[in-house]
């Protein structure tokens, strides 16, 4: 199957018919169709399946407890609501093909190699993004990601349990990550570094401090049309006050804001709602300006009898400068950028697995859109690079 | 049955075990059940159960065709997200134990006397406020009934099929509306007026001017991580510009507004929202003075892009002096309210339908809450209140 052959097949996946974007979200029907294609296209080419503790799947190509540590290319599956087709999967895919050309031309690894797939990195449906690499390396506690709750209260453990994998063994696998020597993931980039340099492919230097807070905003439920307004405690007004000023902070510090999602009770027209529910996402270059802007926003927030809660923080990481410096220039001198989206590669990096990223061209930076592109020769350029990297790395 | 025993048959029914709250909302497995509630205490007063084209019921003691124009007593049953026990319920459960206490006594009346119960008058699932009573009368087109979407996208044509009611028969029912003479609806009373008098029942004297507004508000889904502020087009930020310039409108213009709905698309932490809905709930006691703050508001949403779209609106409501005259005499000098809150009394009036209302104290005012409350000794005194109104009005 080649790479336009795979990226076809998965094209229908858990497509949402009216926005053209993805729903493809941990644990759900869509996550075992996405599981079950991985494990065909791995099977296809005679590679070994294996799905760790916390529910990613590796397939090998070579004994990583024989003769590895081994080489690890990979990313994810799953998508943000309503997201786009190659944030994740161009990573997977792109691996399958990369391993395809190396073998079209005869290379012979000196140590095993696999491609992965990384559970829920998006935390769509569960709130941590990362959860299935999080697991994996410690840095998500197995009991608080058993009790995550999605949007209807049902828990991680039993959404698991439902898709046919065992909760009760959720938990740091070193067995796991002992396998891994080096982890290469591809993905398309969010921003336009690369469209702004005309360049196909950059490798990445690191990741950007980043983290998610659950605000709580509580007000008094009542009747819309006969409250008095002096009489009302209406959680929109303090919701409304503190989207505004993040977006201000988020100036101030130069660092980003993001209100995108809202929850409200009981959300009807002629009620005055009794709680308001919202997350912000907050990143920059410098962790203390972003910790010094959330406990800002925290502090309006107590003003109206709301709490910040951290849900995830994920410190500066930074890629082992060596090995992007070799990629770089493996790659004809490719451009090596930062970005502020979270990867499995930074959280297996933070664990001291040495990791690298090379990133694909996004001519408009649009991502988690259904309007996220990345140009087919750029793709294929994509694995062009992969492969070298694989082979410079596996030689 | 009693008083008390309806109340407590009907106190589970869609009740909440989180919130405590009500989710009674038109054409669900709730509906039915209360729809078959009625129909049960109907019977069991040897009343007929006449369900009309709009789907609101009608329990009759006497012929209408042959000895009416009747007298007609009810309110409707269904409540908004998370509502309380009494708003619709109290006024059906008290017509019913009005009518037990004057056969009590051997009353016999000179017309016809109906308990009504209107369906759909909150519109908590298709949008629009007092939909039963709306349809019967003409004031809501049935075409466009039919076409209204809940949450999931199902119209309420297909709701009202699945609910076994026959939608293609909707529109206004001259046959129903001709047996109306009198319409007297019991409501608990949704502000502080009577507990600020001290008085247990009041008689209502019109409706303040009220509408619904859907505000659209498009935008760019893109990575909140990744996206500069300076290419965001971030919806939510208009948003919550609009909830905080609708509260200040409101102080300026002696009215109400309130933003209790919210559907954010694509509803992900890490997304930047593609579009956001939200609706505008005004009034006021001059409807030249809601319409022109709305109209600033709708200016301000063009500012965003964004639009401002009449869902409903009701002029205001005065009911017949004379009735309320009459019965406030009737019930020892009861006070004369009027009301912010819509109520398919209003829509009967504004047909033509001689109309009055009665209201009983809410302690805290507190309505569209699970903390709405009414005294038992408040409610067997609207009851009494109801008796008296009946008797005098079918003697």
């Amino acid at each position: 199957m080649t790479f336009d052959g795979m990226w076809e097949a998965l094209a229908s996946v858990g497509r949402d018919g009216r926005s053209g974007g993805y729903r493809r979200h941990a644990w759900t029907a869509q996550d075992a169709a996405l599981r079950e294609w991985f494990a065909g296209e791995a099977d296809r080419r005679g590679l070994d399946v294996v799905t760790d503790r916390a529910g990613n799947q590796w397939a090998w190509w070579g004994d990583p407890d024989a003769d590895g540590p081994g080489l690890v290319i990979g990313s994810h599956l799953d998508s943000v609501p309503d997201g786009g087709a190659f944030d994740g999967p161009l990573g997977v895919v792109s691996a399958f093909a990369a391993l395809d050309a190396l073998r079209d031309r005869g290379f012979r690894p000196a140590r095993p190699i696999a491609v992965a797939h990384f559970g829920d990195e998006e935390g769509a449906r569960f709130g941590i993004a990362c959860a299935g690499s999080r697991i994996l390396t410690g840095a998500l506690d197995a009991d608080r990601a058993r009790g995550l709750t999605d949007a209807d209260g049902v828990t991680m453990a039993v959404a698991m349990t439902r898709a046919g994998h065992d909760a009760a063994h959720l938990g740091p696998d070193a067995e796991t990550l002992k396998r891994v020597g080096t982890f290469v993931e591809l993905h398309v980039e969010q921003g336009r570094g690369l469209a702004d340099l005309d360049r196909p492919v950059a490798v990445g230097s690191g990741i950007r401090p980043h983290g998610r807070w659950r605000l709580d905003l509580p007000g008094e439920a009542n009747h819309a049309g006969t409250t008095l307004l002096a009489d009302r405690d209406d959680p929109m007004l303090a919701l409304a006050a503190f989207v505004l000023a993040a977006r201000e902070a988020a100036e101030e510090h130069d660092a980003v804001a993001t209100c995108g999602k809202v929850r409200v009770e009981p959300n009807g027209v002629n009620a005055i709602p009794s709680h308001v529910t919202a997350w912000l996402d907050a990143r920059g270059d410098d962790e203390e300006r972003v910790r010094a802007m959330v406990a800002d926003l925290a502090a309006l927030a107590e003003t109206y009898r709301g709490t910040v809660t951290e849900e995830s923080w994920t410190d500066i990481t930074a890629f082992p400068a060596g090995i992007a410096t070799r990629l770089a220039t493996l790659l004809d001198g490719a451009p090596v950028l930062a970005t502020g989206a979270g990867h499995d590669a930074g959280i297996l990096a933070s664990a001291g697995v040495p990791t690298a990223m090379v990133f694909v061209r996004n001519p408009t930076g649009v991502s988690h859109s259904p309007a996220e592109h990345a140009e087919t020769d750029d793709c294929h350029a994509g694995v062009r690079a992969l492969a070298a990297v694989v082979e410079d790395l596996a030689r």
